[in-house]
């Protein structure tokens, strides 16, 4: 079964409920037969896993979802759910927490056999090769860098350029650079709030509101609109980790 | 010999000149003595080593500045050095180049030994136990979040309160909270921009001007003007790495 990605900045914008800005995209990914999905909230830090996928439940009402940390065996959930979904937080929890558990393997496995992938935000990030391009604190310390690598690229979730007024520190479009220039070979993909990717088999696209901004190699970065095919930049394998 | 280090949240605020505006700083930790200082510029990742050196150079002026990578043998730099200077720029090219190098341990000895030690930004970050509050992108893993451990807080420097608008991603109060949730023990010092640390053997008083805020177990984070005593929270030892 070729494989099909669905990678959100946001779980909402600023006017929309709970995965609700995205319906075009979770109907795209999931279509409408009443599927299991295994939910992984393990970026969750400031509120209860449990409250977590209540939330995610919620946006995905037309699907079965239950938190993996409601199954005794975390590797067999990921196993024999139809499709996997893993919410935003905090990247370096997230990471930390799927190193530990041993599921970063599985779950990639999964996901590329065609097991619908659904992540936002840090869910969305994971899907790069690397965790190199979050926005996160690493207020915990991963046994790897090393992500799920179903795409190419880099993306970074919530996207924008705007600056705080007398900061000194740097804008995104700054950091994301100091990126490139440690692995050129690797093209960031900025998501701002709203857009999404949809990745299926060799193909991927810009979907949703907002488009995004393209880092890649010497080329200076660009905006992108809905609708861009970005299957050169997103195509499998990650040849630079 | 006692310990004296200077941590600054920015080498310069917005209508000043570099390191202008903590020059009171400077001159409690390096007085009127013309010292050798060593500048480590590892942090640099848009501009060059060269390039920040001369810039710290100007801003301390009144001392002979030169930077670790003129130096054959890095080691024997720190060891030869009156006083260390680690400037900002990543906090995680700054942390995996010190761990490479072997310079993590040699530079707290030295430090902890009464060489007196300037940081701003991520070479004021790296005075805590651990990397984990830099607000810096994570784009190189480095061999360990370890960092100096100068002091037993965790400093998150460039702290403020504004958020753009729309935006979806965490503020950086409640990153903070999520570092604390993780870390009850470790209190988090946010340094706003033009504020400082000076820290003296057993002392620790926040200067400059903006305050900081600081986090500390399950008390309400709050506010702290200019000339708080902050020794119970910065004393040496970090218990709860």
């Amino acid at each position: 079964m070729p494989r099909k990605h669905l990678l959100l900045s946001t779980s909402r914008t600023r006017d929309t409920g709970y995965l609700e800005h995205a319906a075009a995209g979770v109907q795209w990914l999931l279509g409408g037969e009443r599927r299991r999905i295994v939910f992984i909230p393990y970026a969750a830090v400031r509120f209860s896993y449990d409250d977590y996928e209540e939330m995610v439940a919620g946006g995905l009402a037309a699907y079965d979802v239950e938190g993996i940390h409601r199954f005794e065996d975390p590797l067999r959930a990921v196993e024999d759910a139809d499709a996997i979904c893993v919410g935003g937080g905090n990247t370096f929890k997230l990471v930390h927490d799927l190193h530990a558990l041993g599921l970063m393997d599985p779950i990639r496995e999964k996901a590329m056999a065609g097991a619908p992938y659904l992540g936002w935000s840090a869910g969305a990030n994971i899907a790069s090769p690397r965790l190199c391009t979050t926005n996160d604190m690493p207020i915990i310390e991963p046994a790897s860098f090393e992500t799920l690598g179903l795409i190419r690229a880099q993306i970074n979730p919530h996207y924008h350029d705007t600056h705080p007024d007398g900061h000194m520190g740097e804008t995104r479009e700054e950091r994301i650079q100091e990126f490139m220039l440690l692995h050129p070979k690797v093209p960031v993909v900025g998501l701002r709030e709203g857009a999404w990717l949809q990745v299926e088999d060799q193909k991927a696209t810009l979907q949703g509101s907002a488009g995004a901004r393209l880092f890649s190699g010497d080329a200076p970065p660009r905006d992108l609109d809905s609708g861009t095919d970005l299957s050169r930049y997103l195509g499998p394998g990650a040849d630079d980790r």
